[in-house]
């Protein structure tokens, strides 16, 4: 389906932009480029932006206008920040996912994308049937071209491929499968520093206690580093396991190192 | 809020990288960057990449190591492929945007990108409550770390701060909790009387170890029960938090009763 997509960039100036929204493309499963009248293509540094994604660059159409570039697209998107003087029917990047995810059967979808300085003319932006605004930092909106090429691809991958893996549906059912609750809690949350010390100074324990051999130590840390990074203790949780752990290090053979002390 | 989102690039190789990752913050409105050992840095190609971006990279902060930069950070993620050999809490970057919007005014978050290479490290993952995998097109899987900082940075603004142009509001809930998102294991889940097991064999050594006095017990058993419910250990984490005790216990006071070795 993401074939029936083609990204079109107009008047390119930068032609690190151009290998950089190839790959940009090609990371989203995108492999349609046309470019209408780039400054300079092809380029040493669009080959070496576009890092392993020469095919994209090597089949990229140059095009000497946007009709040539739009030939065969039914449905025309232009990347946009918003408000022109005349209002146009303009989507979110999540919504331009919606629609392609409804209309991707009917439609060949084309995405424009401007120039660098001053993004599309008001002539080509009224090509399109819609506008796209990425939502951006009203302070710094500059994104740079390959980056919205960035995002539109990754929502455009998203509502027509999905993320399987995050398991929007049910994904793999029964199996074992921790679903953990919300929770509320008491006491600040300890930060990363707290629970690493809390951690080395396990690891010195259980070192010194003889229950790992630390020319060998298998997977017994990263086991008990998921437990309690999943556990998140808080401050006051963290301060009782440091408590029970010098309890027993009173007791247990003194370790070379003070590791775990600090 | 998102002043209380920290970017950290870890072993950064290519200073533009570091560049286009200020300027794609800046784009989403992030400007807590911190920089652990990058190869170069400053750098006149970071400049010249970082756009109007000056200013984030004149406030960067250089680490020399991963603890520096998470001084302080509640909440840590890393941004990884899917799955390594031990399967840990995996979120994509829409339910990371979403787990922020809950959590943002109780939690200092600080996201991790690694190397261009190669990542971030096993040890590097280790120290992550969770980890974010980007869905990508498995055949070309090579996201620059300046566009994997875009997208991050986008779902994190619309999480946060929304697009209201679009009229679509933030997440935010505002509640007190922590939402975990449903997890594939590698182990099943102990069942209640493995964990009581474990629960009782701890008590039984803090009490031999001295560190709770069983005439005026206080709220330590309950700070760490509930510590170990919320975390809902595996059958194997059972089984080497055992161990582990087990190992200590040689070493402690023999208790009166042998309560906890059941």
């Amino acid at each position: 389906m993401l074939d029936r997509i083609r990204i079109v960039m107009v008047g390119t100036t930068h032609p690190g932009n151009i290998g950089a929204a190839a790959r940009a493309m090609n990371t989203m499963g995108l492999s349609d480029l046309r470019l209408v009248s780039p400054l300079q293509f092809p380029h040493v540094e669009a080959t070496a932006r576009a890092s392993g994604s020469a095919d994209i660059l090597a089949s990229a159409k140059v095009c000497a206008s946007l009709d040539d570039a739009l030939e065969g697209a039914t449905l025309v998107v232009g990347t946009s920040a918003r408000q022109r003087r005349i209002p146009w029917p303009c989507l979110s990047p999540r919504q331009l996912g919606a629609v392609a995810a409804e209309r991707i059967e009917q439609e060949q979808i084309a995405v424009l994308f401007g120039r660098e300085d001053r993004g599309l003319t008001n002539d080509e932006l009224q090509r399109c049937h819609y506008h796209v605004a990425i939502p951006t930092n009203p302070d710094y909106a500059v994104l740079n071209v390959a980056s919205a090429v960035q995002l539109i691809g990754y929502e455009l991958r998203l509502a027509l491929v999905g993320d399987p893996e995050a398991g929007e549906a049910p994904r793999r059912a029964g199996r074992h499968c921790l679903a953990l609750p919300p929770m509320e809690w008491d006491a600040p949350p300890a930060d990363a520093a707290e629970l690493e010390y809390l951690l080395r100074h396990l690891e010195t324990l259980i070192t010194a206690s003889g229950f790992v051999d630390p020319a060998s130590p298998g997977h017994v840390m990263t086991r008990l580093r998921r437990l309690f990074l999943r556990a998140r203790p808080d401050k006051v949780e963290i301060s009782t396991l440091r408590g029970v752990l010098t309890s027993f290090a009173r007791y247990l053979p003194s370790p070379e190192s003070e590791g775990g002390n600090r």
